[in-house]
């Protein structure tokens, strides 16, 4: 059974990748968003790879981390193209990278092709301490290609499953955590993401299991937690 | 005033770009679509870009080119990930490029970086005799932005602007096309792509002064406008 967890708002936001990936965000934007998260202690700033090394120049000696995406959203970009993406973004000063798996390739059942693929760029990645987390897009897979995608996932030496990109027709579903969960167990961590905007569905992913949350809803998501924790102790006393 | 077009359907389907770019594709799918292609006789087929070596294996000797995606479908990356891109899916046998162009940077007034990114990739495209498009996403422009972006790409030595990727809110619209046209003039081609499915369309685009139609209901079209001069014939009889 799932036990109501109770976690603090710092707490929770360390639990959040904030997230600003929308093609028309400007440089202003993306500039106020990194100051804005530093305020909230998140996790990492999750911006385009161009950006990358302005993210990183504000975010330095905050405790933020850089996140950047490879091959997003479609994933079916060559090899090369993908480990030219990451080996850029790294040099710039990415800290973890979400790299859409090619789920072309996977579902023409060419799984050594997208071992192979990802392999390299978790072999690029952690050469140089970088996090790397494999996005599956949920919305495009049967259950049990969820469950054969994670399997896949075990033998690729990543370190998270991660959801959803947030551009496809769906986001993450709950039975989308327990699929992934039930194959990975504590092998590999978890990344839900893609339509969450609630604390409440941010509180419901963490119970499922999931180990970060990646949401363009961070901030919200934290406000409006604390005003439910003051409202509920108002009612408590 | 606009006059009403009479294309027989081997000519209307020398206007098509037909396309396959959804991340679920398989490889035997995607083969189909090229074997199934050159029964039409397209301009080309645009396939994502690992796939383009195989595509070029089906179509060689057939008269249809084969069109990739650079920097697909956001635009965010950086320049040397497109031009790495790029040079790669020259490499493997691309005929023309469809690059999607950083509107992030656009919207920032960063004119120089994005005419810079462009140009190096025309450079690099038109050194290798192949042709270069450069989407704009309407859908996340004003008029105004429309009207600035198509002025851009005049100084940016491409060959033509696009209008959509077909993976934003909604696709093309016939004021974009009014828009781009009434600034590039015969400059520049025009590529009309994004939710046309309809011969109608595919018909309202090209007597709007599209050069060039984008979709992936190319076969579709041409069959329902085959049917339907079929029964005009039979009407006027």
């Amino acid at each position: 059974m799932i036990s109501l967890i109770t976690l603090s708002p710092e707490e929770l936001a360390k639990k959040i990748d904030n997230t600003l990936l929308k093609p028309s965000a400007s440089y202003g934007e993306l500039e106020s968003f990194c100051r804005n998260s530093i305020k909230f202690n998140f996790v990492c700033c999750v911006v385009p790879p161009w950006f990358v090394r302005r993210a990183k120049d504000i975010l330095r000696k905050t405790g933020l981390k850089v996140a950047t995406v490879i091959g997003f959203p479609l994933g079916y970009q060559s090899i090369n193209t993908k480990l030219s993406e990451a080996k850029e973004a790294i040099f710039n000063g990415a800290d973890e990278i979400d790299v859409v798996a090619n789920i072309s390739a996977f579902k023409s059942g060419k799984y050594d092709y997208v071992c192979e693929e990802i392999s390299k760029l978790a072999e690029l990645a952690h050469k140089n301490n970088v996090v790397i987390k494999v996005i599956i897009e949920t919305s495009l897979l049967s259950q049990d290609e969820i469950i054969d995608f994670s399997k896949l996932l075990l033998n690729c030496n990543v370190d998270y499953v991660k959801t959803n990109t947030g551009f496809m027709e769906r986001g993450v579903r709950p039975s989308d955590i327990i699929l992934i969960k039930s194959v990975v167990g504590n092998k590999l961590k978890i990344k839900a993401a893609g339509g969450i905007r609630t604390w409440q569905d941010t509180l419901l992913y963490i119970m499922l299991g999931a180990d970060r949350i990646g949401t363009s809803s961070g901030i919200n998501i934290i406000k409006k937690y604390m005003e439910y924790l003051r409202r509920k102790q108002g009612i408590n006393i």
